[in-house]
């Protein structure tokens, strides 16, 4: 079974919620991104919410207020099953596909009992968010674009950029989970032993290197168990839906500590995501194919192959960073674009990635997160973290304002955006995933 | 606050569970490990457990049938908060000394009402222990044993074996929790991609060079706030208790994946544990020097420096492991021996690698695992796996029988076993880590 592009994509379809109709919005009736949050000022527990327009309509309400009908409480299940997203997570992708139909129904214009609806709709200002939206019980972090890893390849072993597994293995490595934190957490600059003079013994500093990555996860639907492997042609049945990740990097740390094992401290004091999980449904009329190989790169391995993948496993979307600094705040200066880049530049896809993962029998999880690395294209601005844009600090970045960035400094904000366009079809958005640096202790 | 030598340990204590006073039990009354457990026979339940003899004492009966009184539930809290052990996990030092005491008390051989507790008495082989004794939020590997780092550093580097950071950093990586199972559990030879020929394409087979490690780890009691770093000083109050660890590597999938982010599917689709956690208060009387550091060594940063980790940040633990293959079972051979090491070997302490983990404000959870890396020895029958034993397979292992080991070969299994002696104290055991390969799919 695949994400086909079907009614619920109606580029016609309108909400009754006003907001939603704005062309800009990240969030249309096409889209309907989960979330978990809660309004102050109206309730204290965490409730399930969908994305519309400016405002977040609380499905928890909806169902207890019988707005779905037995036919659909027997479907879906008992609430208290699905009253977190990891629940609703590990739905088949029959109840995803009728519980997005339902809520559109419900949002659509014509939908005839939107004043008692409108009780459960919130300002998304009045709403927090400051939960992850799901229990990540494992983090996995790729290393899927090529570009980024010849830049950072080129750097630190300019004759031989790209190791001879790149084109065969998806690379990835284990993060932390426990510290995966979401949107608008402030985050504290790491302290680390830095050994910037190989003659000198290291040293127990802050960062000097802070840096951010720009990243897409993705969550697991329904996992496997230990022992069993997923085949490439039904990886998409395991991914629930897509968020913006920002890996934040010490990038002292981590030349000083990476070998042999990989980055460790450099990565797991904090990594920051976007509270609003876009689903694969919603994403149906944004996939691409994938990556196109150079003449002389291998074809993948026949158990990361398939037709499908290679003609629609990719997405097509738009990824923006952005930084202020606290001067630019304090002027009320537009926070600005360092870079723009896109999904479709990864050289693996998420089904690619899910499918290695799991083909050694590694068991994988309901709501476990993997993010794609580091989203880097062909051109330098499309380099999706610093170390690249300014090429290990050598090229500092000018700001309009006159200030200069090889690293990021305290105080400063970086904010990430994603969004997809294609002709024919509404725009959807991702949200912002945001972070300001606070000083080390 | 440490965890000094006092009344609970005196080696005169006896129990009224006979077995428990066998000199070579590794249960003895001086020892008391938490398990969870249920007895198939009697309840479907999880029940918390302390190992006592050849029977498991269930701690949760005893709380409930008043064997703690009013004053220990005032000071323990709600049982809810700790009937599993993570919640027990989270318990203040005094807290979990006073428990020790009063269990103690419960099965001394004084205690005047042991009838009535002969009924939470299950015999150990009638329990089942099939889940982890905690929810393991996050697992991180450390590589703390200096041997095994310069031995496997020979073989792949030989004129560089050990790296610049090795004697500065505690190295380590992200492993993966949901994959981590109690021992007796059947462990799958994974399937992985192998590039044995750098001449072919690499092939997507079944692993050939099966490995084990031999590794302690320990499990996190109190936690830290994301931000928040651990002094070495109090390092060990965040430590509640040790186990065994079997870190069952592919070789042939880590040679070909490993760079650069490190080992990650040819670690991930198994990591097995002892079921049963000794605490560090039962371990007080087996502490030593950490490891006495060559002339010309670096001293520990000072954040990873204390004069009590020096002088008894060490453990004393000694390590068996054994190996049984198919044909030894079918005629009744015994597990024939493969190596001896010891804990007191690591170049880094747990307190420092502990320490090292949350030095840079990665909040470090309740139930966390982690583990020591292989433990090796300075002597080649103290190598912790067979990539050391075998040196990367050229010199197999003869076996009594006549059969020879490079790798683990299918229905192989390995049995780790761990105990602590001192004159003028019990023995101490950590019962065992098993595990058994079948057969790739």
């Amino acid at each position: 079974m695949t994400y086909e592009i079907n009614e619920t994509h109606d580029i016609n379809l309108k909400s009754w919620v006003e907001s939603a109709n704005d062309p800009n919005t990240d969030f249309p009736i096409q889209n309907l991104p989960f979330c978990i949050f809660y309004n102050n000022e109206k309730h204290e527990q965490i409730h399930i919410g969908v994305l519309i327009g400016d405002f977040v309509l609380d499905l928890d309400a909806c169902y207890d207020k019988d707005f779905f009908d037995e036919t659909y409480k027997e479907f879906l299940g008992n609430k208290r099953l699905w009253s977190c997203l990891d629940g609703l997570m590990d739905f088949t992708l029959e109840k995803r596909f009728e519980l997005r139909k339902r809520t559109q129904q419900l949002l659509s214009e014509s939908f005839t009992e939107k004043e008692e609806l409108e009780n459960f709709l919130h300002k998304r200002a009045d709403c927090v968010f400051e939960d992850n939206p799901a229990v990540i019980g494992d983090y996995t972090d790729f290393y899927a674009s090529v570009f980024h890893a010849t830049n950072v390849g080129a750097m630190f072993r300019p004759d031989n950029p790209l190791l001879p597994n790149y084109k065969w293995v998806p690379i990835g490595y284990h993060g932390r989970a426990s510290s995966i934190v979401v949107s608008g957490t402030e985050i504290k600059r790491p302290k680390g032993q830095n050994r910037a003079d190989a003659e000198q013994p290291p040293v127990y500093i802050p960062c000097k290197n802070f840096d951010y990555e720009m990243e897409v996860g993705f969550f697991v639907g329904k996992g496997n168990q230990m022992g069993e492997t997923i085949p490439i042609e039904n990886a998409e049945e395991h991914i629930f839906g897509l968020c913006l990740v920002n890996d934040w990097s010490a990038r002292d740390i981590q030349a000083w500590e990476y070998q042999p094992l990989g980055p460790f401290l450099a990565k797991n004091f904090a990594t920051t995501i976007s509270p609003f999980v876009v689903t694969m449904e919603a994403l149906a009329p944004f996939r691409t194919n994938a990556f196109v190989r150079d003449e002389g790169d291998p074809q993948p391995l026949p158990h990361l192959y398939s037709e499908q993948n290679q003609r629609q496993g990719g997405f097509d979307i738009n990824l923006e960073v952005y930084l202020q600094t606290k001067k630019m705040r304090e002027e009320g200066e537009a926070p600005f674009l360092l870079s723009k880049s896109n999904t479709k530049d990864l050289y693996w896809t998420f089904a690619q990635m899910l499918t290695h993962h799991a083909s050694n029998g590694c068991n994988l999880q309901t709501g476990d997160l993997m993010a794609s690395g580091t989203v880097s294209g062909r051109e330098k601005n499309e380099r999706g973290c610093l170390l690249e844009l300014t090429w290990r600090g050598k090229e500092p970045i000018e700001l309009p304002n006159g200030e200069t960035r090889r690293f990021l400094e305290d105080y400063d904000e970086i904010i990430m955006k994603g969004y997809c366009e294609r002709e024919g079809f509404r725009r959807i958005g991702f949200g912002e995933c945001r972070g300001m640096i606070l000083p080390a202790d």
